[in-house]
């Protein structure tokens, strides 16, 4: 397969973007089926690395997995009013099946609270059965006109959490749960910061009382929704009629939460951490963790040469670390190194002759210190305990990708308090996080958007931003509670 | 919740199959949305193990997953004109999409054989990207008139291998180690027994060269086509233009091959094993191994009691077993067996102050021994070495599930001459494995059908049916090479 540059970010980010999925062969454009895409191995492994480490998550908060059907009668979406206002314009339609025109037509799910809500009616009789918790991984489709691998396509994957429980407030308690799930799956798999957060009525979910989300940081400085976990009330229930009876013998509708994370992820993951040279990837993400690049040029040293390399694999592989051994005929190392590194395996290690006299290994880390000329650094590692070594480089890596986004955040973020040096901050095609003063009324809310492209991300929680005070809104001067994060967003 | 009766298998096969799912609350029939399926979570967790060990051994076999469009352009699906002919009839169709009429419509996979053909076109460029082994996990849906849980619903959920390779030997050589990586699923997983073979020109999947399958038997003597692997020859390759350089630099058609496993699997699981208690389930795909009940009259009882339970489950827990603890109050221990028993637990153990002066635990089996009277024989454990007694007990009733099947398949399987005989064995509902002589046109194998409603399941594999030797149709008396699976089937 040829190889093509990668696009600088400082050149054209957008065009980075793809090519860095492109090169490590993440995903591609399904262009037969407009605004779809195909997840390709490299990608759908790291996909299923999120799906299995979310879904230990959801099982030890008590979740069990279910599956809803596709599709949902269109009467359903019409039956919450702001549900069918905010999905009505992007459902793909099924008119015909078996041959014929359907009586009722089908939207393909832009996501199930409806057909949940229905079904949960059903399942519900008593306080006994409640909570509900139950999780589906499904596929969603959203009809989008302008499309984006992985942030924004028609068809993509999801997880949607739905619950249903006797109080308003144990709901609540389910929605911070599961934000918090979300948050710490962040920081500790995707070693991506995020700010936890209230969205504002405008950003919040179509029938939602009220939305939490995480925020992370891009690269560019813009802003990308990474989960939400929203307080359906009683909205879903009144329309589904979802009862129960109370332990006191009356009957209530149900409170609802629903949260989902999605394959936009694996977009953040790209704009969070990669670099020119490629896919960067944190260890507990990465499909392949190490690569062994056995180096030779005679037929004797060869042999010597792949029996180490295959005993130094064997002992990762015990401890729990997937290895491949690119042991390709007619291809130069160099040329592999470059492969690996665009593919984001986090670790690399050189194998020949001289390494296997001195009983050490040249090792090179995707994410590499450099010397004072500039170049990565190559580490020395010592054959006989080459498990533990590289153990340590995993937690290594994981934690300083994390300690490097979130320095990157820090440098970007910023207070103010004047309209002036806000718009200024937003000026042409620049984001940062930006903290500032809100009236709390959609119409300012809407003003800033236009005048600056910037949006409200969240209302932070207590900690997550500035230590909340009052003060005046930075475009009407009215009063305001408390500082909101603002930012350009995907 | 209201218990019901479960219809026994004697009296209405169908109701009681129905009853089973029901009971056990694996799934439920969506209702509005026509011939769609609801899977619970009980039922979802089923299939979660099946595709884990599934995923497993197709991970051990060299294949990778990807994620193919869940829309399939109308245009695709025509061009490969068996393809076109086995499906078109049973797709769902949208028509609409944000808003607008479509210019052109898109087909709800029925299967992927077309898009992967296009996929594959782009992907393959020379004789070193092959072998391209890939499999996908999917929902797909074929509209069909007459549904029934699990076995036959408009929306269903698979895994189709899709595979290219340089030539036909290899491609055949995958389709044989796929088919036997279903049949040794079957084997060790399941716990049911299958026949191998190849299907007739008329069951032939749309487009193959040849179709190869595994057959179960289901307790109503008929048989459940349990997973196809098919050799597509270049029929694909060539309506895709999948075309690969050669090693002597000369273009050729790739030899494709797709296999399928699906959803379909949790029926024949439950009617190769239940019984008119309700749901039985081998032990490596039971999502709880274990129920433990513990047994107190008074506070002080309870006490003791609870705390051994919880040593207990912890130390079974440790072992990789997942253990139900029912200390539910208010709830007599008799209902909570009847409760476990329908959801097929394979271990039930009962634990009151008895037992703990005892330092034992009573245990009884879904499939348990009867003695002189009928009665379900109970066990009692040695508490010191609760995981070994209990580890043992689970390989046991593995064992026991597939001896059983295999004993009732071969009850039940017989050879005939006479074509007398043969419609005698499909009287009525009557069904069995029987193995008869046939011409080889599809003429006769639909005459036979007409007559009997019998089909020819399989020609079996050398040595899993009656030794191959040649003799006289059946029906016509034409010469026939050797006997034909021939049974009712789901």
């Amino acid at each position: 397969m040829a190889q093509t540059r990668i696009t600088p970010r400082s050149q054209d980010y957008a065009q980075w973007y793809q090519d860095v999925i492109a090169e490590a062969q993440l995903a591609e454009a399904a262009g037969v089926v407009k605004g779809c895409m195909v997840i390709r191995p490299h990608g759908f492994a790291i996909w299923e690395k999120m799906q299995a480490d979310l879904d230990r998550r959801f099982k030890e908060t008590g979740h069990q997995n279910a599956c809803f059907p596709l599709l949902i009668p269109m009467s359903f979406i019409e039956k919450e009013a702001e549900h069918v206002e905010g999905f009505a314009p992007e459902l793909a339609v099924v008119t015909h099946a078996g041959g014929k025109e359907l009586e009722e037509s089908y939207a393909i799910r832009p996501t199930s609270e409806t057909i949940v809500g229905h079904f949960f009616s059903k399942w519900i009789d008593s306080w006994r059965d409640l909570p509900l918790l139950i999780n589906q991984w499904a596929n969603v489709m959203r009809w989008e006109l302008r499309t984006r691998l992985f942030l924004r396509t028609g068809e993509f994957f999801w997880q949607e959490g739905h619950t249903a429980h006797a109080t308003h407030e144990e709901a609540l308690e389910e929605v911070a749960r599961m934000l918090d799930v979300y948050r710490d799956f962040s920081h500790e798999v995707m070693a991506l910061p995020v700010i936890r957060g209230i969205k504002t009525a405008n950003e919040r979910f179509a029938g939602a009382l009220e939305t939490r989300c995480i925020e992370s940081y891009m690269q560019d400085g813009k802003a990308l929704q990474s989960g939400t976990s929203h307080d359906l009330g009683q909205n879903f229930g009144k329309a589904f009629n979802v009862t129960f009876q109370n332990a006191e013998g009356e009957r209530e509708f149900v409170w609802q939460t629903s949260w989902g994370m999605s394959t936009r992820q694996i977009g953040a993951l790209i704009m969070g951490h990669s670099d020119d040279g490629g896919l960067v990837l944190p260890p507990r993400l990465a499909p392949i963790h190490v690569v062994i690049v056995p180096i030779y040029r005679s037929e004797d040293e060869k042999g010597a040469v792949l029996e180490t390399t295959a005993k130094v694999a064997g002992e990762l592989r015990d401890d729990g670390l997937t290895v491949e051994v690119d042991d390709r005929e007619g291809i130069k190392p160099g040329a592999k190194y470059y492969e690996w590194e665009r593919k984001g395996v986090p670790l690399r290690l050189e194998l020949g002759p001289r390494d296997l006299e001195q009983r050490s290994v040249m090792a090179k880390r995707r994410l590499a210190d450099t010397d004072e000329r500039g170049r990565p650094v190559k580490e020395t590692l010592p054959l006989a305990d080459i498990g533990v070594s590289v153990g340590r480089i995993m937690d290594e890596l994981q934690a300083a990708l994390f300690e490097r986004a979130l320095a990157l955040r820090e440098e970007n973020t910023v207070e103010v308090d004047s309209w002036g040096d806000f718009t200024d901050l937003f000026e042409g095609g620049a984001s940062r996080f930006v903290y500032a003063h809100w009236d709390g009324t959609t119409e300012t809310e809407l003003a800033i958007k236009q005048a600056t492209k910037a949006t409200i991300r969240c209302i932070p929680y207590p900690g997550e931003g500035p230590a909340p005070e009052p003060g005046a809104c930075i475009k009407t001067g009215a009063p305001s509670a408390q500082k909101v994060l603002f930012a350009k967003n995907y």
